[in-house]
């Protein structure tokens, strides 16, 4: 690899104007370029790391682009473990295109995606679990996902499975020394204590793998298709949510035509709403799309509100469809208008009026509870909220299944070992200590630009 | 005014997501208020000036709610003047927020817009032309605006308004010295010296005012109507414009419903293209509203580009009608079409194809001319682009003006002395030095947010 050779730039706040953007540099020859176009009180070079000035961008010409304020970081005291400068100019797109212009000229190369991280991952600056939460704290739409970037930002996830490693080292280690004495055709190993410790760490892993569930609802929010007879109030209570969390609410253009997606955070948590159109069979050519969608948002979704109303009567037909595409254990039976005077016998989850808002607070604790269970997040630890990791995890266990057989068909220990060592590099490539530039490239490719 | 009790904070760093985000913190409690959600190797209190801290926040229950990198400004060494901190953390909104909320916990108040820079200016650091240089230095459009806005940002307006104070100031204490003389009855001061001294001050605010049509289609940018018969290409050269300087146009959607309004920039000039529908007289009450806001666009234009092509023959009649709206030196005649084969006798001031691009770049030429005239920016020296200066400006003249007729109609010199105190009055309000309320509070509430 030769990115040491590189000196990259890029602007690493969000685009757009504001009072003062941000661009930084990072590579060996950083603080000599910027101190070529940048003109204070003294040179940059002998800046100590940790340290700010203030000065004026000029270009060879002699024209003043903007009045700055920049970092000096010294390797390895910065995010990337390189010499590092961070320009903080006006928030101009005009001004920041020209001062990266400025620094194209001085042989300095456009930072690709992630590429800032992508260095303080090969300088050791952070595991590759910890890059990924990076950028996972910088996408997070809900107090609870930033909460889950912050925990694998941290180092949680890492040191889980450093610790998952270490058993399995020393598993192998048994292993290996009956190997060592192999010829001499002594069977060093209690299979039995083996098995023991092989059952063990497949059972730390599937607790791991079982906190997926919570986490990639928690990173990437809850689905919930809202299902019901025309004229129940589907519609009313999205637009209860639109007014109540305006704020916080983005309505998202549907990637399918027929089906209305919004989003909302409730009590920290992202909830994506459908608001499908019918279940129904139907022979209308120009229906049958609409419902082929609706199905598919229902077979999709973490849960399903099937909404009714105080006027009419439940619909035991829809009900019944819904069930043949999902888990009854996600449907929850909503009763809508309770504010009219009524006398509906429905034996509802919760009972809400999307007039008068009276129990949606209660509808969003029991769709909170029904989707990440009644623990919080720092109650659980470990959480796996990452796809590739969640496979790696997967991978591993495979191994491992593969490593037990071994042992219970008494095979020899040279089976055995290949099977721990798969499932020990499985697990070294969460944290990025086997890796690839496949891996690398296609984890770094989905950063954004400055990170 | 009560502002040095407050600690005030916002994001200064454009809004959404991207690799960090900036929020700055600024008044006397703002190092202190910090150091209570910051956790880094060392206090900041302790912190010198124009340095910088890696530390994480956390809230009062021990959450971690981020990295972040620290700036500490200690007055006067700092944008505002005041003691500041800049926190840079990741640049997610919600995490923005929540330091923020941890912040407003702490007593800290939001920033109204503009408010670093107000403060900046009542702590001396910018006189008020140079302060509101900032707000046009952040929204400049084009490379154009930019120098127009660095300049003034620069003291070139404030310096030219300073040497005519000082030339005022001379020329009042003659007239103040035959003031205190006045009892003896002694005609001290020559008034021929006094009338050839204002007349003179008079002919530099001339010299200045003059530039504010330079300055004012560089900063807001050059209004050019496209008028001509249909078919003749009016589009065409609009599409291809489009085409061709793809990344620095933007589509603005028009305030007025049937004038097609495109922005582009081109060799560092922006012009703002209004895509006329019809200017001839209509009884149709359909056409009667658009052919109203064609005149307008036409009347309010810079320049007109009448346009024609190679295939029909000029309309007179047409030309006739735009003259009668603007000024003719403001139309330039375009043949377009010269990609075809023609024998077309129109002397057109330009010959393009916008289909080929022909004749664009000398259109443009053309345009820059005519707007701009061949001077550049450098060679202009203090250039007014500010509407409110440039009325304190004619409001100095006028008051010159009133001195100058008290002269030659030999009134006492009392008379003099309080119109060209007025004048002093006029210019001192463009750097601020005499203000209101009312007028540092219309200015700064059009800065943005974290300015």
């Amino acid at each position: 690899m030769n990115f040491k050779e590189d000196t990259i730039t890029a602007i690493i706040t969000p685009p757009g104007v504001g009072a003062i953007s941000v661009i930084r540099v990072s590579g060996k020859d950083s603080i000599s370029a910027v101190d070529r176009i940048f003109s204070g009180t003294s040179s940059l070079s002998k800046a100590p790391t940790h340290s700010l000035k203030y000065g004026k961008i000029v270009t060879a010409e002699g024209e003043i682009l903007d009045d700055v304020v920049v970092s000096v970081f010294r390797s390895p005291h910065s995010y990337t473990g390189e010499d590092s400068v961070e320009i903080s100019c006006h928030g101009n797109p005009n001004i920041t295109r020209r001062i990266t212009e400025l620094l194209y000229d001085l042989g300095i190369k456009n930072a690709e995606p992630g590429e800032f991280t992508k260095r303080a991952f090969l300088n050791g600056k952070l595991d590759l679990s910890q890059a990924e939460a990076v950028m996972e704290l910088i996408s997070a739409r809900s107090d609870a996902s930033l909460k889950g970037a912050r925990n694998q930002l941290d180092g949680l996830i890492s040191s889980k499975v450093n610790s998952l490693r270490y058993m399995l080292v020393n598993t192998s280690s048994l292993v290996e020394l009956e190997l060592d004495f192999a010829e001499e055709d002594i069977e060093f190993v209690d299979h039995s204590e083996l098995i023991k410790r092989i059952t063990n760490i497949i059972h730390e892993l599937d607790n791991l793998l079982s906190t997926y569930a919570f986490g990639r609802v928690v990173r990437d929010g809850v689905n919930v298709a809202l299902v019901g007879q025309p004229n129940v109030g589907k519609s009313s209570l999205l637009n209860y949510l639109l007014k109540e969390y305006r704020a916080i609410v983005s309505s998202i253009p549907g990637t399918t035509r027929d089906i209305i997606r919004e989003e909302v955070v409730i009590d920290g948590v992202l909830y994506r709403l459908f608001d499908t159109a019918g279940i129904r069979e139907t022979q209308d050519e120009i229906e049958i799309e609409g419902v082929r969608r609706s199905r598919e948002a229902v077979t999709n979704a973490d849960l399903i509100l099937f909404i009714n109303d105080v006027v009419q009567n439940i619909s035991v037909d829809l009900y019944e469809e819904i069930s043949k595409l999902t888990d009854e254990k996600k449907i929850i039976v909503v009763l809508n208008k309770v504010d009219i005077k009524h006398s509906s016998l429905l034996k509802a989850d919760v009972a809400i009026s999307a007039k008068t808002g009276e129990g949606i607070n209660a509808l969003f604790d029991l769709l909170k509870e029904k989707a990440l269970g009644s623990e919080s997040y720092s109650e659980k630890g470990a959480v796996v909220s990452n796809l590739r990791h969640y496979n790696c995890l997967k991978r591993a266990k495979t191994n491992l299944e593969a490593a037990l057989d071994s042992c219970n068909n008494n095979l020899s220990g040279e089976f055995i070992a290949v099977d721990l060592r798969n499932a020990e590099n499985s697990l070294a490539e969460i944290t990025g200590e086997i890796t690839t530039d496949d891996i690398l490239n296609n984890i770094f490719m989905h950063f954004c630009i400055g990170k």
